[in-house]
This record gives C-alpha cells, structure tokens and sequence, in this order.
C-alpha cells in the first residue's frame, strides 16, 4: 500500500499549498522539530515523516484530509502520542496530523449529563470539568494527565475502573470526524437512546484513525460517586488472589477498581513510589468501591472478610483519602517505575475471561523462566487485562529473538483460553502481526471490506491494524 | 434494487434445493401459512414472500444464505414479528428465514458474567435464565415476552430501564453472524475489555438485518438489584411532571425507570387493566428505583419530596411487590390498551434530549388539536424517549394524509431539538423517508458505503433503512 503513494517533500509545490492551508506558523518540518513526533509510548518503533501540521480549527484538519487526498498522501493522526501500541508513528513520506490545539471545552449540559469538547482537550481536563457539576467521566486510562480524548476514543482507552465503569465506548455519545473524503460527518446524538441507521460512531470508536480524523466528542457524564473505601490485600499466592477476585464478584459485589500487581512490579513501585507496598508477597490486589455513603462502607467490609477467607496475608485499608491517592497513585506509576529498571520497556495487554486469569497469570511466570527474561505482571484483575511487562535490551538482539519468541506464546496462550491479544492497548503496529491468529477468516476480512470502503485510497494511518496489499503475516 | 433481483418460486428448480437444504418439514410455502409472517407489529405495512423457511441449526442458516447468495434471492431475517417499523415485513419474491427455531441457551458462566444463547430466545427467558443465579439482564423492550434476543440485537431494542441500565447494545459482548457471502464470523469475545481490530459488532447491532443474520449472541449479565421501590406520582401539567425528572436527576438519583402517561393514555389503560390509575391528571409519572435496600428507600423518599416539590397532586408508593408489577404491567400495557381504540394506531419513537422533553410533548398536543387527530403519548421520560399514539384507521384516506402530514411535523421537530426520529423502534421502512432529514449527507452515504461492502448483492433485507438505487426521498 506504502509503496503506491506519492512520496511527499518539502520542496514540493504541494507543500507550499499545504502551509496556505495551515498556515506556515502551524508546521514543523526541521528534522529536529520532527523527532519528538516520529514515535508513541511503543517500544523500538520509529518512523519519519516530511511535516507535523499542527491546525487549531476542525475545518483546517478539513482542510488538510481534502489536500491530502488529493495529493494521495498519506496522513497519521495524532494527540499526545502515549499510545502503546505504534498506532500514532509515522508513516514515512506522510503528514503528521497532531491535534493538541483543538483543545477547547465546548459545553457542560448537567441537564443532559452531557459534555462536548474537542478532540484535543487532556483526558483529565474532561473530567475536571465535570467536578464543579457534581458530575464524573469515569475512564481513566494510566495517561489521563497527558493522554487526549481524541486519542481515547480512536482508541477505546480503558483504564482502572472498567470492571464497574466501561471503557471509553461507553462514555461516547457523538463524535465529528472528518472522512477520508475531507467531508465533514457528525454521528450519534444527545439522545439516550438512538437507533436511526447504523450505529457508525461505534466502528469509528477503536479504528485507532484508519477510517477518520475525530474533531469533536460529545460525552456522557455520570453522578460523582459521593463516597469510597481503598483497601489493599496481599497474598502469599497468585492463585488466593484471583480467588478472592472471583468470590468478591460472585458476592455480587462489583469495585471500580481491582488491581493487581506481582512481587516483581511490588518491589519496583515501592523503589519508586515509597508509598509501603508490601514487597515479599506474592500478589497484591488493590480493591476500590466507590458509591452511596453506606453500601461503600459495607463492601469495604465484606471485600475484607473474603480477602482473609481466601488467604490474605494482610488486608488494609487507606486511612484517609490522601492515603488511597497514594495507594491508586502508587498503581499508575507501574510502568514508569518498571521502565528504569532496563532500556526497553514492552508492555503486554493480553486479555482474558476473568475466570482464567490464574491461567494466563501462571504461563507468563512460565514462559519468563523458559526464556530467561526478565517479566513483571500487573494489570485489571476485574476486567481480566493483564499487563506482563517484559524488562529487556532492543540492542541485544539475541535476547530480543527470545523477547519475540516469549510474546507469540503469551498471544497464542490468550486465544487459546477465549481471550484477546489487547484488552485496551490497541493493534497498531506491535500487535499487527498477531491479528490473524484470534480473528477467524470472515471476520478478518470484514474489517478490510470496511476500510477499503471508507478510505478508499488508504491515505489513513496506513499499515496499522492490517495491511491491505496482501502483505499480512 | 429489487428489480434487479430474480423472483423466486416455489415450481422453480431453485426451490427443490432450498427444500434439500431446510428440510421440506422446515419450510412453508402455502398461501394461507405466508399470511402471519407478511406483516410485523407495524400498521399498515403487508408484503408477501415465496416461502418461510425456519431452520433449526445456525449450519442450516449458513446453508440458506449461500444458497440465496448463488441464485440472488432477497431474504428477510425475523424471529417473532413484534418489530414496529417494518423492518421484518417480507420483501417481494423473497425467502423470509424465521429464526424462532434457534432457541436453545447453550451456557450460563456466573464466574464471568455471561449468557450464551441461540439468537431465537426468547428475551423474558434470557433474564429467567440468569434468575436463578442471582444475576439479571435488563433491557425489557416492551414485547419481552414474544421478542426473541436475537431481534433485540437486531435491532437494538431499548425498554423501560435505559436510563439507568442502557439498551440491548449495552449487554451484547459478542455475536455469530452469517455473513451475505454465507461464510459465518465470531464477532467479539468474553473479554470484559477488547480493542482487537474494529467494533465489528457494534456495527451488526442495530443494523436490522441488513448486514447479516445473528446466530448466537454472548450477552453480558450483572448482579440482580436487591431491593426496588415503586412510586406513582400524578401532576395538573406535563410542565410539573418534566421538572419533576430534571429535578430528581439533578440531584444525582438515576432510577431504573422514569415512565410517563398523558392523560388519554392513563384513561385507556385504567378501561383496560384496572390497576387505579389517575384518569384526570395530565401525567402520571412512574418512578422505580433498585439496587442496595438503603439506597432505594433513601432515593425514592428523595423522589417523592421532590415530586411534591414541584407540583405533584399526588404521590403513591406501591405498597408491595405485587402492587408494583401491577402498576408497571399497566404501564407495559399502554400500547395494547390504546390499540383497542381505533382500527390502526400508529406508534410513534421520536427522541430528544431529556431537557426538550416539554418541547415535544407540547408540540406534539399542538399538531393533534392542528390535524385533528386522536393523539395519546407515553414514553419513557428519564430516556427523552416519547411515543405519540395515533389512533386512526387506514381505509380513511382523508384522515391518513392528515396522519403523514402530523407525522412530518413532529419529525421535523425532534430534529430541530436535536433529537432522533427513532430512539428505539429502528428505520425498517415506517422512517426511511425521514432518515436524510437528520443525517448529513455524509453520514447518510457512509451507510449506503459500509452496506455496499458487506452485502454487495443487496440480498439481505433489501429497501430497509434506506435505498440503494438512489431513490431515498
């Protein structure tokens, strides 16, 4: 696909053209203006592109996808770029199309639960918008303080609190995007309910910018949780662990939160954070209610009788509301405090039904030592997504054969046990490759039959997801 | 576009094949048997098929399809034929696969939260089926009782508890759908999180058989409510009964269901169901609330003080379980009451955005008294969900255009307040016309584009939604 598209260059007619529509002042085209911009939060993956433009209106980005498709020259999409999965590299000889400047909130409708923003605005700043309503959007992906919404939904980042709360799908109500075409497409509604034609925000929602440039969201805001309880249990097993997950659910009890970390990522985080994380057991699961004053105070106390019933070695509860941000904060900064350990960080997002998280949990403790490799787990427990972290060297390249051969044993572990190669990462370029082996034939090729249908020319964010030349592994 | 089909017959040699592949018991093809499965639970729409085939295996499913596929025959997909906007209604020399048949619920798994079944279930039996395990699956269109699971998904039917709970789309985590080529692809996963490639399945949810035929669908369950409380209140003005809802919500209590009955509607009901419905009040607001029993008793004390508050007559509490399944069975009962009126009743489903609520009622009173018509309206109030109910009779030609011309209007403006013309009831063919109104022209043609792609034949359920040939109007 790559190979069909004009090579665009920065003496070309075309570029000047290109600044007319931006303006000169909203373009980067030194090499070193381009660097920051060749790569995401993704491992040993870089590519350059001949320009950045970084419009401030949604009817520039317009403006941008109709030269872009008339010039057939490919474009990638991108917010802050902490995707992990290379959705946002470049493609060489293309157009980075960064939107951090569509940053403004348009509207808060407490009326209708509602917030229109655009598609550049920091995913926490949605959130901190809705505070002053009394009213709340849940997702909270690790990189809420950097990440944008835009990039949220072409991704459906999920986060901490999916168990009870949903991804960012669920929190979508609308979105503008504008179309390969350079047309301009508003889907979805303020309605609750909604049912004329296809529901076409949702294909858009996850195509991770292969099918269009989203410029605005509108978003569903809920009640703000009035109360909640932070404990923290540990475990001499993996396995007591996951079955205290498993007894909290069939307790009917549904936390926004049940994270867990391994002795490996305990032990890292505490180096880092300070924050006294157990650093000997073998698991530690970090459980959260939040909700009514009073049922909050009861599932605190019941998720602590089920943790000690199924082995806790201890149980905790945050004493006081500073306390339980340090815990949750402790949490995020899993994968910073693990990236110091070695050069080059690659983090897993394999999924799986709940009910085997023990499985999945146990092969990856088993591959690490087959392999020799250095791997710390952590990751949702109530959701199923784990985070096998594989600590490692892009310059050793024989550990890297090991690196490659150890993830496409965790992939195939997954599918194996109904599972999904990226609970909320993303296919990307990183797990590309792996596609093929969870979709069956059909429903591979129906993902290319939409593609090829809404961007016909495949001008955008070429070679993600799939490749469309033939060319898939 | 079903021009250029070919007619199928029973005396063609086609038949004889069909017949092999069905079974000749699974087959209907006398006149006298089309005629339940030429109409669906639309006024005034009628068409006749070939034959009925009901194949017992999603195999057989597979079969009809390939078999259409070769000899270019139309199919129209439909379980039990409650849909109302003719999305099931045969098309012309075509099949009708009737799917009631596929009935079996192949798993229940509380460790995740699952239900796996046949998409011929019926809907009542999927949340009997989690009954026992202390589970709950909430979305109650109104026909639950006859409506299979698999025509919800379809058509992503809603109920009286999408405000709180969401729709049918919100509890769909995978489906197994035969493709118009006849192959049959897995969309979707047991994963609570899964970002892997496009939300195929969010794109066959809600395409009302157009895109292919559901076989299976994974359905996500929650924990069932504990406790529910059930409150009656009667208002002078549709005004008082509005700012009843915004206020209850604007005090962050999200009960289940948020009913509201005009004054024809109660006096209808209570000549029918005789449950001591006020049959003077302008609105009859019914309000449940469910979940933890503290809660409950807290938020419906909460919604009767603001009920009163803001000009409620009166004020009831459902003195028991039994009182309150009578009182939401009468309200569940408002079409079927309305229907014994007049000899066609035409059930509109336009949708707004909560805070427009009194907008459209009112508008809708105004055009009723304008055209002279018998207009009652229902709906559900927390969802900007209303169905105005007209109540007419189709051979009175005069009085029908007069129909049209009210239809017209009340779509012109849901959409003018930003609302949708079906919030739940689908396009099929009753709002094909009015579709264009309120999508742009890009989006509009992104529907036809995506249908091209997956059904380039135009066989499944053809001339619903919209039209391919260019004669949208």
């Amino acid at each position: 696909m790559k190979e069909s598209l004009n090579v665009f260059s920065t003496d070309s007619p075309g570029y000047l053209r290109l600044s007319s529509i931006v303006g000169a002042e909203n373009i980067l085209s030194r090499p070193e203006d381009l660097i920051p911009y060749g790569f995401d939060g993704t491992a040993a993956l870089k590519e350059s592109a001949v320009c950045v433009v970084l419009p401030r209106t949604a009817d520039v980005v317009a403006g941008v996808i109709r030269f872009a498709a008339a010039e057939k020259i490919p474009v990638v999409t991108r917010g802050s770029g902490t995707g992990l999965s290379g959705g946002s590299v470049p493609v060489k000889g293309g157009i980075v199309l960064c939107l951090v400047h569509l940053n403004r909130i348009l509207e808060v409708d407490p009326a209708n639960l509602t917030m229109l923003c655009e598609s550049g605005v920091i995913t926490k700043a949605v959130d901190d918008a809705a505070l002053p309503h009394g009213l709340f959007y849940p997702p909270d992906p690790g990189s809420m303080k950097i990440s944008t919404i835009g990039g949220n939904v072409a991704n459906n980042s999920g986060g901490l609190r999916g168990l009870k709360y949903g991804v960012t799908r669920d929190y979508v109500m609308g979105i503008e995007v504008v179309l390969p075409s350079g047309e301009t497409a508003w889907l979805g509604s303020k309605c609750v309910k909604d049912v004329a034609g296809y529901s076409m925000k949702d294909l858009f929602i996850g195509s991770e910018g292969t099918l269009g440039v989203i410029t605005k969201v509108l978003l569903k805001l809920v009640p703000r949780p009035k109360a909640r309880r932070t404990l923290l249990a540990s475990f001499d097993t993996m396995e007591a662990a996951a079955r205290t997950v498993s007894k909290i659910i069939e307790k009917q009890i549904i936390p926004c939160t049940l994270e867990f970390l391994d002795r490996k990522t305990c032990k890292s985080v505490e180096a880092y954070a300070k924050v006294g994380l157990p650093t000997e057991a073998a698991a530690v699961v970090l459980m959260e209610t939040d909700g009514h004053a009073s049922v909050v105070e009861e599932e605190a106390a019941a998720m602590a009788v089920i943790a000690r019933e199924n082995g806790a070695i201890s149980v905790e509860q945050a004493a006081d509301e500073a306390h339980a941000v340090r815990l949750a904060t402790a949490r995020r900064s899993a994968f910073s405090a693990l990236a110091r350990i070695r050069p080059t960080t690659i983090l897993e997002d394999v999924t799986v039904p709940r009910s085997r998280l023990v499985d999945i949990v146990s092969f990856v403790e088993e591959v690490a030592i087959r392999h020799r490799l250095d791997i710390a787990t952590f990751g949702h427990f109530g959701d199923g997504n784990v985070h096998p972290t594989i600590l490692t060297d892009e310059t050793d390249h024989e550990e890297m054969e090991r690196v490659h051969e150890a993830l496409s044993e965790i992939v195939d572990k997954t599918i194996a046990l109904g599972g999904t190669i990226t609970g909320e990462h993303g296919v990307g370029l990183a797990k590309k490759a792996f596609l093929p082996r969870q979709f069956d034939e059909a429903s591979y090729s129906l993902l290319k039959q939409v593609k090829r249908a809404i961007d016909p020319q495949g001008l955008l964010n070429p070679g993600k997801i799939f490749d469309l030349d033939g060319a898939d592994s």
